[in-house]
């Protein structure tokens, strides 16, 4: 079953944000999607968080454009692991990514020009803090869950440390603690792409009505490839040659599209510069090195989580190597040296970091018994 | 015991080179190193093959630089595991490359102007050929031994697959005998990076005196990471952030360098932006993904290497996931299929690709030794 149409709503925050950097953000728009019904007690919400690339638009088909299916349409829906038959579920846009929500796109009231490179670096906590205004504009005292997968588990995480009154359960799919030197290293490359392309302007392309295509293409093609295992691209790929029927099978020595890897890196790149707004591309890469919870517990992420009321649900990937497995279970010890309630899942699928976003039934069956429980214990 | 001061030869072959592409380069120079002496039979010659950005500089110091030592010096020299007291080891710079052979920064003498663009592609397989045209200028009919690493390593399988009769052994360390989708798919952002610099001007920016230095320094950014393992990320950068001593450990809210691993990789990028060829960058990198000598019998390796006649050293480092410990293991297997004579090392190294440049005992012993059993073979 689907959703069927969707449509998303503004929503406009009039009080300004402070930020953990010490700036802050004064009159900002958050855009929602909203999916079942919030029950009379408000105790059935569910936050889904979205990660790098994605929105508010979880599920269903957007009403202005068919072909705009939620990116987890398969986990969130009527009968779905994410029941909307039963749950009140929330997608909410980020506060600086490029799809409706106030951005580096958008106009600075204070100037009447796009924010651009002026708009403040954001992190993970801000992102909770504005999170949270959304909950009280929905009069929603506390969330059944909040869920999120890769940088969206991040979100979850911050939400169990930074409002534990206020989170039921908190459902972390293949992320981390924090980032590695090697994961800050791939995000730097892919920013250094944008910071360098000629068409990023110092950030204010806007104005000069070109977008850093080259940077854009060049971050998106290396994200793929720690998006996929090495064998699910051997799978895909392996070395196929790019021919058409009938054409020979001899290398044609040059340095166009010669192996099928080739042509779906540059077709992801092309479209990810098509529909992606550069400066949300090195604001919210930065939330994600700038994660660590522990940081300000000496790295003692266990101190770190001491507060945490939440029951969880962690589930890791197998051939993850973006998100490895051995980082799903840092949380979970260190959770666990808090005698707190954890779910924990590690599922061997062959799509690496990807898996998230697919449709695994072991993987869904998981979150569907979890979100069992959890419609239980709201009955109860 | 160290070589001292090494000077470099220019060869030139008058007689025009047919490459696998079809096309041919003609009147070509190729720079190369010589260190000890050939024997009065001229069967003490070891020839070591250079990977992507190193040159015929293996070992000593540079005459003309004081602080140029060669690329391989741990491993070559009096006394070290190829010992120039007992043979003659030759370097050279492959066709195409930047350090004085012939490549795209030469001038073509058709037309007076450096080949750029027009410089043809070219194959481990042309390499090999024109590195029997340096064995011939030396009179030497078969090498002791051919040896190299990572793409050095594909030229030595290369050379015992081609000339079985010139060669006696073959040094394979951390190499594949094919590049992965995701080996190929890192060579295509890099390649990317540097065909859309607008500085690359298709290849012909030397008529701009420029250099696509954003796309190269990308590029190199890109390989660091590959040829690091993650834990030897981890243990050189972890998280450290670039301070002063002194300076806060707050974060800087920025997108400049923020983590000790950004300043590395941006480093890095920078110096190799300084002293290679971008056009250089394209065919090594090709080079790289067109290695497949299974691709002409069925991808069958073991078909393949049906005619070598080399004994085998082959070495793997536990860490290296660019070349995994498996990708070596095929080669072993293939040799094995055609009861060939195989001594494979699987060293637990933490340093990944690069441990194959590294000194490690147990890397380094077992080389020594295996040199030393050619030697006694060359006494009886």
């Amino acid at each position: 079953m689907s959703l069927g149409l969707v449509t998303p709503q503004v929503l406009n925050f009039a009080t300004p944000l402070k930020l953990q950097s010490g700036a802050s953000i004064a009159d900002y728009n958050l855009v929602v999607e909203t999916y079942g019904q919030l029950n009379a007690q408000k105790s059935n919400a569910i936050l889904i968080c979205h990660a790098l690339n994605a929105s508010h638009h979880v599920a269903g088909v957007s009403a202005s454009d068919p072909n705009d299916l939620g990116w987890w349409d398969n986990m969130v829906g009527p009968g779905k692991p994410v029941d909307t038959n039963r749950f009140f579920v929330i997608g909410v846009n980020n506060l600086g990514s490029c799809f409706g929500s106030t951005g580096p796109m958008s106009v600075n009231p204070s100037t009447g020009k796009p924010y651009g490179a002026t708009f403040p670096v954001v992190t993970v906590e801000d992102w909770v803090n504005a999170q949270a205004r959304v909950a009280d504009h929905f009069q929603i005292q506390k969330f059944a869950a909040v869920m999120g997968g890769s940088l969206g588990g991040m979100q979850a995480m911050a939400w169990s440390m930074m409002y534990p009154n206020r989170i039921g359960h908190c459902i972390v799919i293949a992320s981390t603690p924090k980032l590695s030197a090697q994961n800050i290293a791939f995000n730097e490359v892919a920013r250094s792409a944008i910071l360098s392309d000629p068409d990023f302007h110092g950030g204010d392309y806007y104005a000069h009505d070109v977008k850093p295509r080259r940077g854009l293409r060049v971050a998106r093609m290396i994200g793929h490839i720690t998006y996929l295992s090495d064998d699910d691209m051997a799978e895909k790929f392996g070395r196929e040659l790019r021919r058409a029927d009938g054409d020979s099978d001899e290398y044609n020595f040059n340095f166009d599209v010669e192996f099928e890897v080739e042509s779906y890196l540059r077709y992801q790149g092309e479209k990810f510069a098509d529909y992606f707004d550069a400066n949300t591309y090195l604001l919210i890469t930065r939330a994600l090195d700038y994660f660590d919870p522990a940081k300000s517990f000496a790295n003692n992420l266990s101190a770190a989580m001491k507060n945490i009321a939440a029951k969880f649900l962690v589930v890791s990937f197998s051939t993850d190597w973006r998100f490895a497995p051995e980082r799903s279970r840092e949380i979970v010890k260190a959770l666990l040296d808090n005698k707190l309630d954890v779910t924990y899942g590690e599922i061997d699928a062959p799509h690496g970091h990807d898996a998230f976003l697919l449709e695994d039934p072991r993987y869904h069956n998981l979150v569907r018994a979890y979100f069992e429980q959890i419609a239980q214990e709201l009955q109860s």
